[in-house]
């Protein structure tokens, strides 16, 4: 048996007793690892410092060697996170039916927890108690593997989470870091599925993609946000144009940031210039097709493949549409089946866009910028699926379960 | 891009046609397919009468030649499956909640079809339609992988479909084949993930096993059965006889089928040999650990591989347990997460039983043989999943569906 397969032993029996763990236990023990997080945070500063030196040493860029960067305020943040999970309703134990047959069988549908989770991020060391505390909650046992940059911090958030659980009376195995940074263990990892039930990548698009043709675990998968806002011929421009300057510039790196802009042909005229000295205000370039260079000659040509892409800057696509139709069509084509939205005053149109686009949010009259399991009331989020299959869009604690069949019968054969 | 790739195009065009389909149309569409099926008789027969040839000739065991088989009497019933699923409820479109945020927003979960369904089979004939049949329903479109055996079947009954869609003014490509036997497609079918959403296995453990490890598609994984019926000290003898014999003897290859024992050690003395006398009607060996041996001595002896195997032939392994929470624990280490039953009458132990066995279907005093789309009252079955996402227990329509929030607002930014 190999070093992974006894820590995947052993979270499966930590799983055992975690499903079992009553709500209150539970939140005893999230409160507990809040506060030990906080009153070790010169610990945890230490072993971050350490990690800072090696990357900055080894030449890290600024940009990743902030989001490996723990301090006082953010510890503290972290803390406050694992929190706020207290006040949520237990996910685990909600019977979401039940009925008789006619033989007398009563089948009641359970939700339990998925059981052994394994999270593979990338080095930002505030995942590591932020996936561990959804995964506790709704009673799953997790396995981590964080990008080898933060091994330091991380070792120590573990550390503090498994020495307060087990002063609490718990088994530390709730939580178990891959401690190895050699990539041929992250392999084995991703194939550890008699022991694993379930692997969610958190970070980029490079290593979602990795953990997507490598694992034969089920992967739940997060993905990018080629999101767009069609503005209908009927549309309030003064809500088209806050809509689209919110979702475009509120904050650009995120996923359902808005990347792609489609406006009727019959409000063009009129609109285009409205939109481009709104964006222009931000400093957003705008990529448009013939149809809009002709209206705001200044705007560079959009490709084929910029309709295709997240940009994740300040950029925007744009392209004039014949109908609500055209606009479904394209937004079928080119997005990636996050968010989308149309801003319109015609009910028909807006029942049309809701029923026919093919994502895992559909807005009428609203910022794509809502796709959060905060902003949608679940109070939680581990991440936004793109996929169709367990769980599409923002995914809350319901998204760490499973369920089972209960049957109570009196001796029924078949 | 290759022709697999082309069918994945042509895939997700007809899927967002099968999704916009009323459940008017796509009853009268699975409807007017019976008919055909069955009008098409001879022509079916006669590509089906190839493929046995050709398996005859190539020495395939009786066995396999036996399910790759058609007779009108299996083409009448698989057309009478076909036209059961008419009378079950559209599973697209309820809305599962809708709730308002503070800020206005209206937040609503609708189910929706997946979109593509992949589906790889063995030498099946039956499967085509029947997959076919349970996607569309659900508003899918299908692209089938059969057994090469089965190629001229599979070809003559895609056929039919594809016509008599066409005749009715539905798109052919609801329904696609591959007809390609070489290893190689099916590799790259497997990895389809642009076009298909998920990948289902439906056949013995080695296939389903070489799809998961090989697939990059979410896969539905349907997977074997060590079943277990444990009897409590307080159980009724006749009770807990007749439950192990349904389980055990009613049907001996299913999944559902019992393959493992567990006697509580106060009654061990009285029930195994009443158990033995039972089980010896229907011929079955029973496999015992050293202290049911004490009881009945021509018991063989059960080895620990014994207790991990699903057997599929009349041979049951047996183990006498101290109390209900050495069961569980024999339970949650060896069986394969499908369906455990406790034949008791203590309140106590049949709570715990129930909450702490980890599989899809946890029963009290029924036979396990009840794990089954119908029996549960789906009125259909795709198949039956023990894996803990998306669907877990028999799969009904539902299990073919995702869903999509679709947010009502009013001008909302963030």
């Amino acid at each position: 048996m190999t070093k992974l397969e006894k820590m995947g032993q052993k979270a499966v029996e930590a799983s055992r007793i975690t499903a079992k763990l009553k709500i209150n236990d539970k939140n005893n023990a999230l409160s507990a690892i809040a506060r030990a997080i906080v009153d070790d945070t010169d610990k945890i500063m230490a072993a971050n410092k350490k990690d800072i030196e090696a990357a900055e040493a080894a030449g890290m860029k600024e940009g990743l060697v902030d989001r490996l960067r723990l301090t006082p305020e953010r510890i503290q943040g972290m803390a406050e996170g694992i929190s706020k999970l207290v006040s949520l309703d237990d996910p685990v134990g909600e019977v979401l039916g039940m009925w008789e047959r006619p033989n007398g069988l009563k089948i009641g549908q359970k939700r339990v927890p998925i059981g052994v989770i394994g999270i593979i991020y990338e080095s930002r060391p505030n995942v590591t108690l932020d996936a561990f505390g959804l995964c506790f909650k709704a009673g799953n046992a997790v396995i981590l593997k964080g990008g080898s940059d933060a091994i330091n911090s991380n070792m120590a958030i573990t550390k503090v989470i498994r020495e307060t659980l087990e002063a609490g009376g718990l088994t530390p195995d709730c939580i178990q870091l891959i401690e190895s940074t050699d990539r041929a263990v992250t392999t084995e990892f991703m194939h550890l599925s008699d022991y694993v039930d379930v692997l969610i990548p958190r970070g980029g698009a490079g290593l979602i993609k990795a953990v997507v043709n490598n694992a034969t675990i089920p992967v739940i998968e997060t993905g990018t946000g080629n999101c767009h806002v069609y503005v209908d011929a009927t549309a309030d421009f003064e809500m088209a144009l806050n809509i689209i300057e919110n979702a475009k510039t509120q904050r650009i790196g995120v996923c359902n940031a808005c990347e792609s802009l489609l406006v009727h042909k019959d409000i063009a005229d009129r609109f285009i210039p409205l939109l481009a000295e709104r964006l222009y205000k931000h400093n957003v370039e705008i990529r448009g097709d013939e149809k809009s260079r002709t209206i705001v000659p200044d705007f560079k040509t959009a490709s084929d493949e910029d309709y295709a892409t997240e940009y994740l800057d300040y950029i925007v696509s744009l392209k004039v549409v014949d109908d609500v139709d055209e606009a479904i069509s394209h937004i079928n084509k080119y997005n990636t089946g996050h968010s989308e939205s149309i801003v319109t005053k015609d009910y028909d149109n807006a029942q049309k866009f809701l029923d026919e686009v093919d994502a895992a949010a559909v807005y009428v009259n609203a910022s794509t910028r809502f796709t959060d399991g905060f902003e949608f009331g679940f109070g939680a989020e581990i991440g936004i699926s793109t996929q169709k299959l367990h769980a599409r869009g923002p995914m809350g604690l319901k998204a760490l379960t499973s369920t089972k069949y209960i049957i109570y019968g009196s001796g029924q054969t078949r």
